[in-house]
């Protein structure tokens, strides 16, 4: 028998609904993946260079906190955006995913929680099973535009048990980016309890014009309880590379940190190898993707605002949206589009937003949208969704709420909030 | 504050004493790194070609149970030892760490324990403190060649928590091979308890001319508790890679594991690219290893046979031995050949063993040797640990046990046991 534990524990709410796309897909039928945090943008094509050039005798470990050279490129790139981050502060990991892990059991006992505002990127969800940590959701909601709730609410949520606040920076699923009252409120909590801020930033070159990000490498006073996660997979669409890391300027984390690293030996050496050739871009690489990005949520925004009965939240960063849909569930509707419609063989995948929700029955009519196709097959994709949505009307009346059943040529605009 | 547990884990023993060791290498000493089991042996040109031909435009993630490609390979590779692995049956994990704390967190609950032989690898020890896990020590000696106790006294240590057997075969630090009959005494623990089998399997190629070794995957009737933990590492001297897998006929464990695989989304994908193309090595590659290692332990045996008052095993498989001292303390002894000692401006990086008990007191006179040096330098490395327990001898006559103060030229054969 298993562990309790395991099967305990969800499998992926975001990849669930592929073995369907899968099959559809084998008969014919078009399928735009907008569900998952898989970017189509080319990766610089220095990482594939870097590596082919180089020459491998022995393809050895490398340290544990990482190869000294990536160390140094990781540290530079901080620098050449404003913050003073030494090599020493950087400790390489498997991806975000490795370093979200390694902040858990560093900063928290198997039995203490930590807050997470949610809805939260679902993986945060089994790393915290797999250190033992209770996760106590800070409900934030596409109605309030997902700011935190009063520092008075946050700090009442903190008892002897809790550890750390993790969050994602711009966030996924969300698309917010914390404004500065916002991350006062966590400096404060940090400051006040005692607490770490495990800030994921793997997001943090992606924000918009207007918007002003934050990153908790900024709340210099609470430096010693700052674990910041990082990744390549985002900003530079290389996902598969899994390379990230962990950066603090608390020197007991890092010390305690390489226990973990030490266990696991080392991330891999030839991504290491290809992600140190990364630094080397221009401020105008990020500037490029950043405006790739945003003129494909201006075309996800354009598109959702004429379709009626829906909500949404106009992404300030990352590249996701979550859109509030008038049905009853938002799964349901997931697997109906990907399993039942199809307009000129053609259809969409979204990922239901309520495994991003720990409180039970939030997010239930909500589902994430990610910006990772061109704008034309954006536009496309919007355009199925409004027509699943009218034949999912037609053939399920009592669970449609608020939706007239009008034809989509003659819809104006009718969503208005969150549209500005 | 860091978490309890962060604290309360241990630093790698094996790696401790590299700063000690990079110190006297900038002063102009040569070391002689026996103390880590990073292979010298090159890598096949193979993997890295594979790699340098791949065409990148999106660097994406691979499935969570890895490219298809390369899980095709991997069961290729089996078949051709005669094992039916199918694709399915094997889930690619970063290296065989991660292998690891997937079994541990699919076969055990917080709470639960695990026997594990001792010695045993010493990142058993955080993978199973990560895990919740309670490692309960099946002791084994240097005196007895580290074979496993008689069953009843296994079986008398199973109780209603433990869920599975850790164990690593070839053995790392033992280099013990077990023999049918061990084998037979974990499959009927299995059997007669429905724990699980996690073999650690990472040096399953590298054994000695004479001796057969039992694959966990042999364990027919007990298949469904089998969980192989395999990588790339060390047959193919490719431990940067950080590509392995867990290998399981039961469809249970694979698709339990699938949660932990999607919650950190993937192993890397450059890397899984390359390992794919190792199964296209003849059988003849692994041969020429094999030899190669033999031939180095060959040379170990040699040369520590004809030091005085010292015993150790004689490796059946893997590339390390374990040596008992003549010391009080190896580790201080280790202390002293690397910082203190030197001969002709050189010295050797060993092992502690103690680090690799988790009974308090076992090992303390131990030191592991890897053979990860071509035969000249091996030759030197046991010269210079030979002259080294001269002067520490002379230096430290209160702690030496047995070791006659007598030059090393004069010294015939008097290490017996264990030299067959």
């Amino acid at each position: 028998m298993v562990s309790q534990r395991i099967q305990q524990m969800q499998s992926s709410p975001i990849r669930y609904l592929n073995k369907i796309s899968e099959t559809v897909q084998a008969k014919g039928v078009t399928v735009y993946h907008v569900n998952i945090g898989q970017p189509d943008i080319e990766t610089p094509a220095i990482l594939m260079d870097e590596i082919r050039n180089m020459e491998v005798s022995v393809l050895a470990y490398s340290p544990s906190s990482g190869l000294a050279r990536t160390k140094d490129a990781f540290s530079a790139y901080y620098r050449s955006r404003g913050y003073a981050v030494d090599p020493e502060h950087v400790y390489m990991t498997n991806a975000g995913s490795e370093a979200i892990l390694f902040a858990l059991l560093a900063a928290a006992d198997s039995g203490d929680s930590i807050l997470v505002p949610e809805p939260f990127y679902t993986n945060y969800r089994s790393l915290a099973e797999v250190a033992g940590v209770h996760i106590k959701p800070v409900t934030t909601s596409l109605a309030d535009n997902f700011r935190l709730p009063p520092y008075e609410e946050l700090a009442r949520m903190v008892d002897s048990r809790v550890k750390a606040v993790l969050f994602s920076n711009p966030g996924n699923p969300t698309g917010k980016v914390y404004d500065s009252e916002d991350m006062e409120k966590l400096r404060r909590l940090s400051e006040e309890f005692g607490i770490y801020l495990i800030a994921d930033e793997v997001y943090s070159e992606i924000y918009y014009e207007g918007v002003s990000f934050v990153s908790a490498l900024d709340l210099d006073d609470v430096s010693d309880h700052v674990i910041m996660v990082d990744s390549i997979s985002k900003r530079y669409s290389a996902c598969g590379a899994r390379i990230g890391c962990i950066v603090s300027r608390s020197k007991t984390i890092i010390e305690h940190i390489e226990k973990l690293g030490q266990m696991r030996l080392c991330p891999p050496t030839i991504e290491q190898v290809g992600a140190a050739a990364l630094s080397r871009l221009p401020r105008e690489y990020y500037a490029s993707i950043r405006e790739r990005y945003e003129r494909r949520r201006d075309v996800v925004c354009e598109g959702l605002r004429v379709i009626p009965g829906i909500a949404f939240h106009i992404p300030e960063g990352a590249f996701y949206t979550l859109i509030e849909l008038p049905v009853e569930n938002a799964k349901k509707f997931c697997e109906f589009l990907i399993g039942e419609f199809s307009f000129d063989d053609e259809t969409v995948l979204l990922a239901p937003a309520e495994g991003f929700y720990m409180t039970p029955g939030l997010g239930v009519r909500e589902v994430r949208m990610a910006f990772v196709l061109e704008e034309d097959k954006l536009r496309r994709t919007i355009e199925l969704l409004g027509k699943g949505l009218q034949e999912y009307t037609r053939l399920h009346q009592n669970e449609i709420i608020n939706m007239p059943p009008m034809p989509l040529d003659l819809v104006i605009e009718q969503s208005t909030y969150n549209w500005v």
